[in-house]
């Protein structure tokens, strides 16, 4: 067991927020707040941009029942940021200004909440820090919607986002297809470079709703295909569904926007191309005469708490709680993991602490495997995967009918 | 009481879907099955296009507790239509052959759920039926997210999509103000005539949250000002969170994509606009060098079941229910209308039969003194009008951690 280290714990948040970010940061914060060795709990207010301007939140003028309700909060309540910090060799300014306010504020324990960004943030300070002689426990905590992190089973964060596309596409199933006149209804899914959500969609099927199409950005999307095989779909009579992520690329490596905007380019300058979807709706609709429809999912899908998936919320909520109890016990230079349990016949994940390094600016796809050929979808190994994830109901409490979001006091920290 | 009348009854689901439409289609569906005059139970695929068309699904095939999770199934499970019969004076050939499927597939009493339209299709049938000697006892059951409805407190359907809205808009609310640095971010909401659904944006101020503009198309939309007053906002260094119909006009009775047709219509000329949130937002965008964000709830909005108000849930079925007991007690050429018991202090929801004439084809907006100046929000008078539709939640079951919505078996009727 390492030695006592007494000091502050420092938590930032950084990167998209997910709905459960919140919960754990819940899981570090009153966490945090029975240790002894922690004499100080703050919250970095926007994330490293929060330390670099010593804008710190007091984490003990909280009231607990708040604490506990950030569970359920969505969005990042303390604040995120997106900020990349430079190779310490090309500019160690951040990071000289970093040690300082560590040093100002005794922060001995620092843990950052993101996604591989903010995983390669942890590594950056927490070698800083080492070779400044600064003892400091650096943990990382995981979360993103994108489930794109290397190294891990899954991510907190995309169980509930997966939870919320799958519900969504049985709802917007039975909603597009209720007239007796044919429509096309084209969903865009966040995930820029990796399917992991857009492939949620397979997991209606487990509630009897098969979308017709689904388009992963890890497999190059054809276009000419793609209208060929909407065509046949279209010439039995049936409403179509298809579910796209927004990073569909050609095997150009082209996104469709882009495409579209060189197709565009002499007619006029800055058009809103709009999305994925909207652009694909267009061309459909004008070469098949159909009634369209594109939806985006947008920032529902990463904030809409209600539809959380409680076996996601606890285990987000772990993964910030075992960062403080690790850290105190002198862990550093890690990240806190999920793995399932191979032992275990029914879901059950484990917390192991994983180096940094294998995380840090990594990106985990989709397997090749599990994607069924021509946007047929997912295969059973893909749902075996994920439907685990997007057990359980939410507790979140309602007040007048509305999410009791957690309201938190925000006190700052006066500034040393 | 009226004679005892023996013979077949009839449901038929039109217009727009709601996510309690089917929560009527329960009601009416249950309680005939109760009375030993009803002898058969018919659902017409996809409205009036089904009776014409003598595609009836046998409501007695199907098991009880589907029927009952009907009550928490989004969508219009025996399938909607737009279809606006014509004039019997200028085309009586829809009439004659509603007439001889009427008779012989002895109907007798005949159930018409949807919104304005609707009840003038029943109109127009009833008056029909009673002309030619065929006594069918006819109601209507009203429906839509719109709430444009005369003559009632509010429509079925309604609650739980401002339930939705409001709770979406709390959400993305925080979603919206994560960052650090600046953002637009606008949500337009369905409502082409009535801003009733965009003014369910404010009772996310019950939940603390306050969009900064809330446009609805009761009121003509100055775009000038709504620059200046977006620049105003942006000046304070927020992020900044707009709502607005998808009605808006100007005061010349422009739409906003209109508008923007005309702007674009010599560059190019069947540009994909877009909607009215994603305009403004890109010429916010292009303004005020902000960051924006354009969201549609689109098809979410009136969907999204998992989200229903319990209370709209039961008076959408209580309206089903209640028609069908007062039409074998003798009622006919009403609807079931629901107005607010006054004289109770806490909410409590009255169901009258109301003559048909008075909904059929009007439309009730949002009164003006609700209506605060300048995208201000909405008065205390409309949070106390529409906060109780919100209440409760939903008791939609979940299997795999999904929606279980109602599987029909839909055992077509054998043709007469």
């Amino acid at each position: 067991m390492a030695k006592k280290l007494v000091g502050a714990a420092l938590l930032g948040q950084s990167g998209g927020p997910t709905s459960v970010i919140n919960a754990s940061a819940a899981g570090v914060f009153l966490e945090a707040l029975k240790h002894e060795e922690i004499t100080e709990v703050y919250g970095a207010a926007h994330g490293i941009k929060g330390i670099l301007d010593e804008n710190f939140y007091d984490i003990r003028q909280e009231d607990i029942a708040e604490l506990e309700r950030l569970k359920y909060t969505p969005s990042s309540a303390i604040g995120s940021v997106r900020y990349k910090l430079k190779d310490v060799n090309v500019d160690p300014t951040d990071y000289n200004k970093l040690l300082e306010v560590f040093k100002k504020y005794n922060i001995r324990y620092f843990f950052y909440n993101g996604g591989n960004d903010s995983m390669d943030t942890c590594l950056k300070i927490s070698k800083f820090m080492k070779k400044s002689g600064w003892e400091c426990r650096v943990v990382g905590v995981p979360k993103t919607i994108d489930n794109d992190l290397f190294g891990i089973h899954h991510s907190p964060g995309y169980g509930s986002a997966a939870k919320y596309v799958a519900t969504s596409i049985m709802e917007l199933y039975l909603d597009g297809t209720v007239y007796n006149t044919q429509q096309f209804v084209i969903v865009e899914v966040m995930g820029r470079n990796a399917g992991w959500l857009t492939a949620a969609a397979q997991l209606a099927s487990v509630g009897g709703v098969q979308p017709d199409l689904i388009y992963l950005p890890e497999v190059a999307f054809d276009i000419e295909k793609f209208y060929e095989q909407v065509g046949a779909l279209l010439k039995t009579g049936k409403s179509v569904m298809v579910v796209v992520s927004e990073g569909i690329k050609t095997k150009e490596g082209k996104y469709i926007p882009e495409l579209e905007a060189e197709i565009k380019k002499d007619a006029f300058g800055h058009a809103n191309l709009g999305g994925t979807a909207s652009i694909l709706a267009k061309h459909v609709g004008e070469k098949f005469g159909v009634k369209t429809r594109a939806i985006e999912f947008s920032l529902l899908q990463r904030a809409a708490a209600h539809l959380g998936s409680q076996t996601d919320i606890e285990e987000a909520f772990k993964v910030g709680k075992i960062a403080v109890q690790k850290a105190v016990k002198g862990t550093t230079d890690k990240f806190v993991g999920i793995v399932r349990d191979e032992k275990s016949e029914t879901y059950k994940a484990k917390f192991p602490l994983l180096p940094l390094h294998i995380v840090a600016n990594t990106e985990r796809k989709v397997p090749q495997e599990w994607i069924l050929p021509d946007g047929k979808g997912l295969t059973q190994d893909y749902i075996d995967y994920a439907l685990p994830l997007i057990q359980g109901e939410t507790k979140l409490e309602k007040v007048n009918g509305l999410p009791r979001f957690a309201k938190l006091k925000k006190v700052l920290v006066a500034k040393k």
